[in-house]
């Protein structure tokens, strides 16, 4: 399941602004809540570093979800390095979806970036696309997807998840068109 | 009144594709049906190319509705030229606009592209904000606004325009925040 917040014209940051710092409350704690149903979590290195203490802190105080940052220099990450619970892994997405599927890991939630979220979208391996829209129009920052894909999928559900805040989810179309 | 279709990922074009081929039937049929409710509609060169054969023809057919195109060089377009039904303008927005207003047109629909819709979010001109989202990833294009712009909007409504097709609805802040 690939999981974002963006802007209306869709920026995950609002430019050149690391993180998700424009996410409003509403969002947070929706993420916060959901995040429980899955039993691992794949994300790039950018999108990593700005939340590296909050996820130390996390698996220090106990939680059991894996997850996996994508690097192409895990080495570099040694000391962060918590198996099982915190791994660095170079290798294209469907390795790393087949290695966490024999561990009995099959929700997995993807939280970007621009390029971790192509990747997936390449290799066929989204599912589910929950998208946070807040309402804000930022004209610049990161996309969604740096780089020409092609995913079809189908309208499941709106959310109002604040005053203005809209969550909208989509699923896989079987026989993409 | 902003309004635009869009993919997922905040494209407004597919790839380098110029126009809005990718609209869905059910998106295009709402268009159609809610231009009439606006007295004047406003776009970019760029925007008008790809329908202008659309446009001259709807004039020829009656259509009321002053049409302005913003362009650096309104004289290279002299021969479409139709006094108060289409008009090339190279003036900023809130010259536009106060003309448009002193000819009791009031209800201007903004239809792009990037630069267009940043000019008049910059201006403080954009009321409103009608934004189709087709289900479809497309990771490259041009997007709803060309550079940074401060814009935050209240969440009126969603309507659901086909399957898969949304329409968002959202109104300007009276005090930004």
């Amino acid at each position: 399941t690939l999981v974002a917040v963006q802007s209306l014209d869709g920026c995950i940051t609002r430019g050149a602004e690391p993180g998700v710092g424009f996410a409003s409350e509403a969002d947070q704690a929706w993420f916060r809540e959901n995040l429980r149903q899955f039993d691992a979590n794949n994300m790039g290195r950018r999108t990593y570093e700005p939340v590296r203490s909050q996820v130390l802190k996390a698996i220090e105080t106990g939680s059991k979800r894996v997850r996996i940052v994508m690097t192409r220099r895990p080495a570099d990450w040694h000391d962060d390095r918590r198996p099982d619970l915190l791994e660095f892994d170079s290798r294209p997405p469907s390795d790393i979806v087949s290695d966490l599927a024999a561990r009995g890991r099959r929700e997995i939630i993807l939280l970007g970036g621009s390029t971790i979220n192509r990747l997936f979208l390449e290799a066929g391996l989204v599912d589910r696309v929950w998208l946070t829209l807040e309402p804000e129009i930022f004209g610049t920052g990161r996309r969604l997807v740096d780089g020409p894909v092609d995913g079809r999928f189908h309208f499941d559900e709106m959310e109002s998840l604040g005053v203005s805040t809209v969550l909208l989810k989509y699923s896989r179309l079987s026989s993409p068109g």
